[in-house]
């Protein structure tokens, strides 16, 4: 018997990072079926055929409505630009498909809740690719905050930096447009925001800041543009469970490359991460000995599932895109009926929507918004 | 001849530190004559003199206003209780002497103006011992900064944090009443605050919040106690010169024990510091080849003074407590009429202070407020 | 048309690296066409036809000599234990089959030579699994040290740790057997032996020592049996540049998990590298400014070739299984007659495993030893 | 009733160490009673006299044996050129003095012999300026070793390197002379041996090498100076204890400034120690929970004596000067009576010469070297 049917739609950076995911996922996994790679759908039938070869799906196609009405195919990925998200997932969802798309959820949260509610009606699983949280560090730190091995968790604090934005010297473009979002708040916050929600839990109320390091960029035509969003944001949070916080976003931080750094205190301990370093994990717990109390740096080994299926040592690393592959089978879980796979659906990928421009909103206000008084509509 | 004559008032923790700056700093530093330690001043004439003792000094006296009447004495050292640095050190500036005083400044914003007047109208010396920012690798910073190796400052965050009132058994004690002032505000955001003062310029607008991990303690009659004031503070900021920014500080973050960490973003590249690894500074330069890029680890050595008297071979370390000596010796700098002497004099402390209160206004605004409008007075 | 048919011996965690590798390797670099995955040999039928359904290839067969004598297949890659290495080499080469063996080359100096002769005769690529050179950051290493970026290398330290052997509660088995090796020496030095092929060149001389840190262990029928062979393992060498280096390796080292660490130190500067982040490279460079000199910490990044084929991103890290598809790349550039190539073939596999005899040998001696003495057969 | 009366010799930097341990020691250590400083020799009376007003001594000679004849004076800091050590120490023990003598010991095994001898005819206490023993971290580390946190020790590696003589460009200087050493292997090779000795125990065995970077220097007359000793140096080494290990010294090491790195193994964890970081110790414990092992990062704080003594607050840093501070502080237990009292010794430190010295032979031998057969005479 064969595994389930594969549609890609999007074959750049993350739909490779799919295809990886679907060709390794059996692989990696003793429990899986090795899935078949039905067709692969990009912007032009060649493009798509010289993909669908390169990444192994049976065939290429320019028509990404094709792929979604092709009967072989359960499972359908969506990694393509932003602003299709929506139409593609309501239609694979109508369509009777699974489906696994991209983050950011959309690009408004109108489209957003039209994803919700259609994944609701169709019954499907329908999840998100945040990828992050699938580090076998991350689920680590999880499981020892649930241990209670720091305590009730009363402070966060979460940063997300990289540098692609920080040349002045670079020209305009797109992701300088108003139209392409608020800028870091939404490219970036979502991820420490996927991590919080595994981690701890909702924001209930949070007040922003957004900043500007570069007013204008050279323009394509000569003269300079003006930036229309914000490369820079921050804002003050608390939590559902009675935190505090910090978030933190920079696209124009020279140095940091893939910086999402966590720091989270508890009344018996804390625990801190760095992605740039995202086979580590660091916890001080006040149950050591007091002459013996330190950060503890602890590597991703086979006692953090699933490092184990990959390499049997510990040590070793994992890498990011292998955080797609475990994606992958959380999402084969859930898609078995497995209720506690351990993904962001669009219920909570709605959710963390809606926090992002609880945050925006505060901006225009200049005071604190709770995130309920946002309209998931 | 002899050199200057040295009053000190306090002679526990901080007030053992000025003593070792006293009498290190003429051993350290070839330029300067050796002070002459003529009296400590303490809460009882027997400890004053056991200590004057220990610490060679010539006398001790239980009675502070003696000190400061000593003709002898030329400077004063104020590392008594906060409540007390206002008279102390009025008192002394109008006595003609110069005055060292520890922060924070005062426990009002009206005593830290009125100490700022009596500085003004002595024409002596008043400096503060915001002794982080005298170490080497602050003023390297400074001049890198200075010589434009990472651009335009635009980002700024800042956070400092340590774990003695971390543990929720610990009983009730001064720190925790509202007297004392508002928390881990006023307790540690002076100390980032300084460091921003020399390493960037002044905080123009903030918003903050403060929250409380354990909202009561153990009482030392047996019952519990409210928590009167914030064990955790954090605000967003903007500058002077145009930079957003973020300001945390937690006394409660279980694992910090000296972390007072700064990252500081500009157009051409960023500086990262942490003072529990105070040896050590951190830059990013985009002047770098593209494939060499990277934080590169400067260990403090010869070429960033003064750490060239302390050791002349590099990587050798400095301690916190000979920060104090830098300190000393800039102090002495001041009083003979050096005018670019690296201090935190009473005029820029007062500004300080004003930030933190605008800082505190904000929260029970629950919007931005402007430092300027916080009245000195 | 079809890419190379692909055979594997041997389904336990190195060949699943490999099956890892077959089936991404042409996702991930654009120039690759897809292989065939034709059979699988395992120990038994059964778990060879589950293995191959697992990993995707296309039959299973409990014997590896069937697998090797099919014409469908172009390349052999053996992952089976090592004493059975030489076998399946010699007769894949003689089959007319290119070879992928996974380190150590083999059991004995005198099957080492079998191979690299096989090798020889058939004209065919024989290279061997040495996937640390594969990093992206130990190419680079490779490329800063041609460019002279650290000057002439004249000192060299090398030390690879685990700590699988460091439990000693843990029962005897064949790894502590004199029949296995030497025991850390050929178990890990190997690596590291690769990594200073690439990055500098030839041991010509060495003096080694080899210790027990536990002389027995628990035997399974319940006393106590004697260790063989020896956990640890250094020996101080000198190189055909003429620099002096040690060589360390200990597998009962608590604490380490995949730690390989490298210092090279050359007249302008010097280069640091540890496996535990394996993302990362450290350079300190004479040629920077006084007072900025520091070691600068390199992410890897897109301009370290060819971490680009994976993640279009800086700072997004690598797997240890990722360096298995490069390896794999490398190999089917060997294959399709590209001179260039970079893997460590069964020449210079040979040329590491005489530095191993001549380590053990000087034991022995009590005294230095040329590895020249140590004849290839 | 004053303190013991001090005389110092030597006025560089050693001599400046020492004049501000004197000047500190009773401030710092509330069980002191302040030295008296009584006189400083150096090589000129102006000399002399100027540095004993600024380092605070009563008077100044340029006639060291006039100091070592004065009766006020108790103890001798001997911090001028190791060629005097010898004789100085010789001299203040057969006066009665006590003496405080920097290392290394002597030029000779012959000299170093002679100063223990007179060291036991006098019955005084004669202590050598190891200082890196007196870091509280280091002390930590000891005491985690006799409790058995790490198990039985059984292997060792020792690194000491430096860069000040890195740089092919810089002109010969004594320091490259065979008349002042083997070079970095007595230069560096008795500061972590100080460590061992306290740590773990004796050398019983050892294999070295040494080697020279560069060959000549430019020699100040214009043409180039054959360098006539080591700047590289290693060595094998097995314990009393049966542990096995490695020494690594290099005073030629680029981008290493003080770093002085310590790895101990044993049966149950592992400690490591990089003198750069000096207020950090690493440990490793098997005893943890097998998902929570790692290595956890100790700031030096209270718990660790007489951190406490500088600084009651934890993590904020002592300075390489204030391990001289300490060592003062054990010298002063040492002459007031107290057996414990944690120094190197002119007994220990004979130890120390006869394995720097049995490494050497070693290499001229080309074998392994029992450290026993180098007679002390």
């Amino acid at each position: 018997m064969m595994g389930l049917g594969v549609g890609l739609i999007g074959s750049g950076y993350m739909g490779k990072c799919h295809a990886l995911a679907w060709t390794s996922v059996a692989t990696v996994f003793p429990d899986v079926r090795r899935p078949r790679l039905v067709a692969l759908a990009d912007a032009t039938p060649e493009l798509a055929r010289q993909q669908a070869e390169a990444f192994g799906f049976s065939r290429g196609t320019g028509d990404w409505r094709d792929l979604i009405s092709d009967p072989a195919i359960d499972v359908v990925s969506i990694a393509a630009p932003n602003q299709f998200h929506a139409d593609m997932a309501v239609a694979a969802l109508e369509a009777g498909k699974h489906v696994w798309c991209e983050k950011p959820m959309a690009t408004s949260l109108k489209d957003a809740t039209r994803m919700r509610d259609a994944a609701r009606l169709s019954g499907k699983t329908a999840i998100l690719g945040y990828n992050y949280i699938q580090n076998p560090m991350i689920r680590h730190a999880r499981k020892l905050i649930a241990e209670g091995r720091i305590g009730d968790v009363n402070h966060i604090r979460l940063e997300m930096d990289e540098d692609y934005m920080a040349d002045p010297a670079e020209p305009f473009y797109w992701k300088s447009e108003k139209k392409s979002g608020y800028g870091a708040l939404d490219d970036f916050a979502v991820h420490p925001l996927s991590l919080l929600a595994v981690l701890h839990g909702r924001i209930t109320s949070v007040v922003a800041d957004m900043a500007k390091p570069y007013p204008d960029r050279p323009a394509n035509n000569g003269g300079r543009r003006n930036v229309e969003n914000h490369d820079i944001a921050q804002a003050l949070f608390r939590t559902e469970l009675g935190a505090s916080g910090v978030l933190m976003v920079n696209r124009s931080a020279w140095g940091r490359k893939g910086r999402i750094a966590l720091q989270i205190f508890g009344s018996r301990g804390s625990i801190l991460y760095d992605q740039e370093r995202m086979n580590e994990l660091q916890i001080y717990m006040t149950e050591d000995p007091a002459d013996l109390q330190g950060y503890r740096t602890i590597l991703a080994a086979p006692p953090h599932p699933p490092y184990r299926e990959f390499v049997p040592a510990p040590g070793h690393g994992l890498g990011f895109n292998e955080l797609k592959v475990i994606e992958c089978h959380e999402l084969l879980q859930a898609i078995s009926g497995e209720h506690d796979a351990y993904v962001i659906d669009f219920e909570r990928g709605l959710e963390i929507e809606r926090t992002v421009h609880a945050a925006a909103q505060s901006l225009e206000a200049g005071a604190w918004i709770n995130v309920e008084s946002i309209s998931p509509q």
